[in-house]
């Protein structure tokens, strides 16, 4: 027997029943979503990697997957001895630097037969004699050029290459790579894909903006549901594919949206029935706080290490401080910050004369004093608290910073985000200042199944499944069948004549509440023998009646 | 500024219009796959190669999307002057052939400081010197060997050799690779690569059944919607990434889920409002057509070239089957076979004069007999017809072939599929027959959109937005929104205080049938000014008026 197929390692297949669970905390999270206006999109598995690059720093690149190219950069320029057209010229111009590396392996995949292979060892040698290198090294040169004029001469010079001879030069640049040197040939080996799987949906969702400005009319109010891969390490509740539920609005500087995402993950979480406690910072504020203790330039430093306080205590945030050069009478200016206490306006109060002076620290104050003068307004069922500690770790938030917590569950956050002035910055459109949270599915279902809390039977389950006695007995079902399923009841008839007991062991496995059996006696009567699965009742009934039963 | 951001040749990204006209596809179809008790999986978008390589032709896996190693492979082996552990050498001997040369590379792409690449490079001279080189050699010969002993041999050896050797031994054939010729180091970059994002819907599900045989509770209905990728030539209408809508029945030999099958193709265009015509065939049938003839080799042959028949009419198809070499005898005893006609139950008749004493045609027609007289029980709202020229050119089905047609479009088929008695015995588990269809969702959006079928609304859409004349007015506004909110209407309030040209733009821009707007005047009176945007009418109402208005 062949081996037992699995899967890649840090993957996962749902089945039915798990795909039950997720579906009811996706459909849950997505009704909420659009009760607010927020509308869906979706992007491709599958990015450029000049997208995703240098977005995550160097530990994120390196997490990426990374697709093989299939050979197809060749396609694109015609074959034939007639001169580039601007079109192919501007296609060669726009690729990345490092290209000619690219080629070279895209080439080696690409090509398979031996007759390839051969047509190229005879391009090296031609083209090597004839010393057509002159040419590729110029290529090259024009290539890594900034200046202007030379690029325009690179033009020029490709309006007289031939497709022919532009193939000839990069074949040669083959032969070139085989007598580099070893650490070049590494190198070489990072230069055969140009598309990543996503990492995540905020960098896609940037791109999504910038690509379609001209047609998206903002602010721009949309939600993602979509998987990301990461080659993490594999590990308890740490997946290489995995699911990300973002809602962001870009183009509106409004507290309000603030106010309605806290709303989203109240209604979420109440529907759902876990309590949260909803934390709020502001990033605003903590700039305030390294301006008035001297440390301007060391915020990422200073949040970083206030993001432990929770976790390592107050001492051992102090030690890390000034372990970090922060200097130690800031350190003691920071002490009143981590000790505030009281309620927000109280907390608020005091802060105000640590940072009141400093201007971004009090625009931070008057933008927590607004968010939470919104929140005043409502019924929400979850806490909310204002946590200075709370940083997130993450340099990209401007504004408000929300992090969300199971209070009944052992788990970090299960949603989490904050205002970013800049998100569409990185594809060149500055000055679009977006909001956003992210809830976290699988930490979600986690809590979700460590409380018990999965409801037994969704719309989804089917309710009702018929027995199967053979051609007479189905002919007097399939006909009630279909008028239950006319009601809208998900039904099934077992497809085959099977043991009795194999068939209730069937629909027992399948979670269906509602079995009927129909033999001859029943069939006489014209009534159906239904069995509530759960307590083991059995009921005659005719059809409207049965249909009746499985509506309530 | 930055270059325009873009997405990878084939792919597409999905607007909220876009995804709310997708999302009304599938959850139509989603709702009569549960309906008929059907439940859905996932499984993860990277596969192993050795799952999806070998099964979709030469011509598939040369389209399969591979994704580079991440260089994990040594991670998995313990440092240490220790020997092998025995789970260390069968981890090693687990690995498929070829693996030098894919180590060679993983460590190429994986090995990235300097300081790596020195001890590889010391690690070569040295190692090279101590003729160590011979082990290798010795270690390739075992690999590769097909003898028992050998094996046996290679086992032992490792139990000999140490991690760190054994490192040295991997790092010395990068060495090697450098001195092979070009025709390998072609053939060693089509090995840096173990996982491949998935190329259909069938073969993950057969990996996935074979992997839970245990856990499933058989017959197995499960449906699937999930994305899948090809390298293939990008054009209009053919993509690299785009969704399959899959349903299949595994361990049922039924026809009764054939018959049910039809039910749902049935029930889901007519809640799309799309006529269809539903075209059945059987491959047994086809299968005594060829047995008849005297060609039962041929079958495939013949399939193939009937399957042309609507295309490229009968001269030509009789043409072809010359041409592959049928002789004139059997071809001529084809024709009354491409000449059937009348009803189904007439074409039967005829068919089994000319068929009937083949085992193999004689049972086709029996299930042909049996699925038409199941149907007649139904009132379908599709046309069915019996299409022996359909053959769909596949040649895992072994009963059942579907394929079904928009009557008032101009498309190819939009949905297909039929029974394959042994999908699942390619991962060593044989005889367990399945059926089902595959729906074609992107084809289906076409004929949509070609018939103006798209609902012009759906529950997904925004029904009410506030305009926002500033605080005093949103926090009338507020209130009022959240009643709205609570009656479980899609709603919402404008966040930025703009300009009402602009608010009134955006709700247009979004669809949103209704606007509040509310002034001072409203205010006073505690009354909204409804305005339907599509007619332009508006009205005073208060809160209660409104819930009930947008309740319609």
């Amino acid at each position: 027997m062949a081996q037992k197929p699995s899967i890649p390692k840090g993957t996962r297949d749902f089945s039915p029943a798990e795909m039950t669970n997720r579906n009811y905390i996706f459909d849950t999270i997505k009704s909420i979503f659009r009760l607010y206006g927020f509308q869906p999109i979706e992007t491709p598995a599958m990015e450029n990697l000049s997208t995703l690059m240098g977005k995550y720093g160097e530990e994120g690149d390196k997490l990426l997957f990374k697709i093989l190219d299939s050979g197809e950069f060749l396609n694109n320029i015609e074959s034939g001895s007639r001169g580039l057209t601007p079109s192919e010229i501007k296609s060669i111009l726009s690729i990345e630097n490092g290209i000619l590396d690219n080629i070279i392996c895209v080439i080696q995949t690409g090509l398979k037969s031996k007759k390839d292979i051969k047509s190229i060892e005879k391009a090296y040698s031609e083209l090597y004699f004839k010393k057509e290198f002159d040419h590729l090294k110029k290529f090259i040169f024009y290539r890594n050029s900034k200046d202007r004029k030379d690029r325009k001469d690179l033009i020029s010079y490709f309006k007289n290459i031939t497709a022919e001879k532009l193939k000839g030069y990069i074949k040669l640049s083959i032969k070139q790579s085989r007598v580099s040197n070893f650490s070049e040939s590494l190198k070489l080996t990072h230069k055969i894909s140009e598309k990543g799987l996503r990492y995540d949906l905020t960098v896609p969702f940037a791109r999504y903006v910038v690509q379609y400005r001209n047609d998206i009319s903002f602010p721009f109010k949309r939600y993602q549901i979509q998987p990301v891969w990461r080659a993490d390490r594999p590990q308890k509740g740490r997946y290489r594919e995995f699911y990300q539920c973002d809602v962001d609005i870009v183009g509106s500087d409004s507290l309000l949206n603030e106010m309605e995402l806290v709303q989203i993950v109240d209604q979420v979480f109440s529907k759902l029935k876990i309590n949260t406690i909803v934390k709020i910072n502001n990033r605003k504020i903590l700039a305030g706080i390294a301006e008035v203790i001297g440390e301007k330039e060391r915020i990422l430093d200073i949040t970083v290490a206030i993001d432990k306080l929770d976790k390592i205590g107050l001492e051992k945030v102090n030690e890390e401080l000034l372990e970090k050069g922060i200097p130690e009478d800031a350190v003691g200016k920071l002490q009143p910050i981590l000790h505030l206490s009281g309620s927000v306006s109280e907390k608020l109060a005091q802060l105000e004369t640590v940072i009141g002076h400093s201007e971004i620290g009090s625009n931070g104050i008057s933008e927590v004093r607004t968010l939470f003068a919104y929140l005043d307004t409502l019924s929400l069922t979850t806490e909310v608290e204002l946590d200075l500690t709370l940083a997130r770790g993450l340099n990209y938030y401007t504004g408000a910073i929300f992090e969300v917590k199971a209070k009944d569950a052992s788990m970090g956050s299960i949603c989490g985000g904050g205002r970013y002035d800049d998100l569409t910055g990185i594809f060149g459109m500055p000055g679009v200042s977006g909001v956003g949270i992210s809830f976290g599915a699988d930490r979600i279902y986690d809590v979700l199944t460590q409380l018990q809390l999965f409801p037994s039977a969704t719309v989804d389950s089917t309710m009702l499944m018929f027995v199967n006695f053979g051609p007479a007995e189905e002919a007097f079902c399939l006909p009630v069948l279909a008028s239950v399923r006319k009601a809208g009841i998900n039904a099934e008839i077992f497809p085959d004549k099977s043991k009795m007991a194999k068939q209730m062991t069937w629909a027992n496995n399948k979670k269906i509440p509602f079995v009927a059996i129909v033999g001859e006696n029943e069939m006489l009567q014209g009534k159906i023998n239904l069995k509530n699965m759960l307590s083991g009742e059995q009921q005659l009934v005719d059809p409207e009646e049965l249909i009746k039963i499985l509506s309530e």
